[in-house]
């Protein structure tokens, strides 16, 4: 792209004869993209603290900091609210390999799901048998299943423009697998990861036994999509390849967390609450930096670049990091059944949970009557590119406050790279870019804004 | 985010009943995503050939490359169009350090700008007084600026939202900042580079001396913008600091290479010729990934798209791979003068040439009428999440064929990062994302298909 290019896009240009709103926006967007907090918290969170499982050390020590931050802002209140969460710990490195006949063996990256249990001390062997998805169990059935590890190798399909579309489509596997493939008397279960694109990186992530007893539970473990397809290869080669798994994790007893909440009190609604939060629980194996560490740091700065606008909600504005998001979801659960016992009336709730790319927009939960009024916003959003005002999922986190006033919603970012690093390894710092992590910030403050001024007087029924 | 995540975005779900045009779109993205080849041949260009300055072994490598590419298409013809272009090379590596007393010393990352002469063999050491920008020049005066080094250190602005405005209100200073403090007695010019992050990468880019007699020329680099930093910070501790630099580039002879042209005739107006295209050419510091071997091989897919959709064009389809966007624009003038010449009616060209990142939409030149044809076609856009439709400036390759009759188009991907490796070192093809990549080139192919069938029928008058 070459050195003079004037681009005549007066989108993004200030514009005299503003509205209000039009410079409230304004002033978000350039106080995020130039006096942000996000990016340097991130970085603290990813590179001084790193993954964090629940019930580790490090998910305590995110507590700990983040509390420590939402201290210095100023706010009306900061409180830790204790949540009892389950501790599973991934244990000594996983191992595997692919064995064509004895001695014939290729290393392959796997990583235990979380939640399974572990292998014999020694290791697994056994015969593989391939399928595309947990339909495909009931076809080949129980004599062909037997005794046999379950290779799950479905892949995310990569036509769809929404890659969660993709993996919603294919994430049953990884979830239920083992316990579906127990049930035909298989061993072990291998699940190709959640991911797009073929590297080296497995993809862990949550799945479950359901109501299996303990004795029938079998290991279960991700290979990244390069290990998928070689063992896939070798299998149409050799049927009787065997496959080698070894992994020593364990879920432990419930410890104690907390859910971090920062507050900044309604000057004419006190008692109504808004909600932005993100989850501070992370996987184990890369830095949470996408997942959620980036909706963790937005969340932050929407009370913070509010402030520094100058704007003061009419509305109770809290940020809540919810713990547990990933295996449990027990931090959402404890904060609603508090919120509930204590009768305080959630008018609003905003998650982003879906990695610090570029904002494209909002998925709502609410009635029609209040998505038409925030559709009607849009023009506000414009200049700042922000184009999808859809209904659909918001997040998992708020959605224990579900109910039938409150208007819930997440932010969309650009979703093609978040299953690059959903998960894994390289779910790092370095993989975030500055500018979009903070555009999401504004783009949270900005919509935060809109429904305090606006949002409380349109019915919901 | 967590495992049983369903989304309710239906908007990219497959609908019954859909019109022809939805269908093509729809085979156009899905060919693109699952059966691409623009990522493979992005590999080759970036890692097998690498930097491909005008005038290098490695443009004439990729020459040869893609034409034997698009002779493998089956296309109705594939030439290469010869032009002579300007040579000019970097030499041995560059080298700097700040001085802020004798023997105290702090090594900073340059480069030459494309264009500059060397310095004196020894290399120039001189103090260095710091200005915002070129107009910063006439506030200090010929007295205080002659005999140094002048420091252009204006950042681009991070509150603009597009960042190509942030690029195009800072990088005057890059394009003629050594012409213009040569005339105020400077000895030699160091750019900040034009980077929003905080990194040690120089970035090059195009400079001009104007009609600046040969012997008035002095050398110039751009400084990281981290090392830019460091030179603000230790100018204002001391005013004294001297810089010292050395570079050996130089410009030699014009030398002969070519566009890289392949056509497929119209079935029915075979003279009214539809080009897409992006410049082959880089800058040599890193691989020119993004800029813009994207643009080549997302312009070369969309022929190939086309065809695999089984859409054969009315119109004249030619794919141009432009030589010598970077430092001359020589690819794009012959081509125009070559058109011309044969008495050739183009009615369209789209050029890709803003990185290989999830397009957004286009930017047009054309009549107020034929905008609002084109604007009508958003909606089979939107489920690609292609929203933008706004005038603007198209390309500089294609600039050349203006005139009052064809649409002239630019692809808008998401801006962000793309000057986070703009002309520097690390614009390599690990920066590229496969599907973001890909989603441009069935962008490109699906505005192809729609000017193609529809677009000849709205009058430019």
């Amino acid at each position: 792209m070459k050195v003079l290019l004037i681009i005549a896009v007066l989108i993004t240009a200030p514009i005299f004869g503003q509205s209000t709103d039009e410079e409230q926006l304004r002033d978000i967007y350039n106080i995020a993209l130039s006096k942000s907090k996000s990016y340097d918290w991130l970085n603290y969170l990813s590179n001084q603290i790193g993954g964090r499982l629940s019930g580790s050390v490090q998910a305590q020590q995110a507590v700990e900091f983040t509390k420590t931050q939402l201290d210095s802002l100023g706010l009306d209140r900061v409180w830790l609210q204790p949540v009892m969460v389950p501790k599973w710990v991934r244990g000594t490195p996983e191992y595997a390999y692919v064995e064509t006949a004895p001695g014939m063996t290729n290393t392959v990256p796997i990583c235990a799901l979380g939640g399974s249990v572990g292998t014999p001390i020694g290791g697994l062997k056994a015969n593989v048998i391939e399928v595309k998805g947990i339909e495909g169990l009931k076809e080949l059935g129980r004599e062909r299943i037997s005794g046999k590890i379950v290779f799950f190798n479905e892949p995310m399909d990569p036509k769809f423009i929404n890659t969660f579309e993709a993996y919603s489509g294919s994430v049953d596997q990884r979830h239920s697998g083992a316990m579906e493939a127990a049930k035909y008397g298989a061993v072990g279960v291998i699940v190709r990861s959640m991911n797009l694109r073929s590297d080296d990186y497995p993809h862990t992530g949550s799945m479950s036994y359901g109501d299996l007893p303990e004795s029938e539970r079998i290991p279960a473990a991700a290979i990244s999509t390069k290990g998928a397809n070689l063992l896939s290869t070798t299998l149409t080669l050799n049927p009787q390849t065997k496959l080698y798994f070894r992994q020593n994790c364990k879920q432990m007893e419930d410890v104690e967390s907390f859910n971090v909440i920062g507050e900044i009190k309604g000057t004419t609604y006190p008692d109504e609450i808004m909600v932005v939060g993100g989850h501070l629980d992370s996987w184990d194996l890369g830095d949470g930096a996408q997942d959620d560490g980036a909706g963790c740091v937005q969340s932050m700065d929407v009370l913070r670049l509010l402030k520094l606008s100058g704007y003061r909600p009419k509305h109770t504005l809290r940020v809540v990091l919810f713990m547990n998001e990933e295996n449990g979801l027990r931090g959402g659960k404890a904060y609603a059944e508090e919120a509930n016992k204590n009768n305080e009336k959630h008018i609003f709730a905003l998650e982003s949970d879906a990695g610090g790319f570029t904002p494209r927009g909002f998925s709502f939960e609410c009635s029609d009557a209040k998505f038409e009024q925030m559709q009607k916003w849009s023009d506000l959003f414009a200049p700042y590119l922000i184009h999808l005002f859809i209904k659909g999922h918001s997040g998992a986190d708020i959605g224990p406050l579900k109910n039938d006033d409150i208007v819930m919603a997440g932010l969309l970012p650009d979703s093609q790279r978040y299953f690059d690093y959903h998960h894994a390894e390289n779910d790092i710092f370095e993989n975030v870019n500055k500018r979009e992590l903070e555009l999401g910030a504004a783009t949270m403050a900005s919509l935060v804004y809109l429904f305090d001024k606006y949002g409380g007087t349109v019915s919901n029924k």
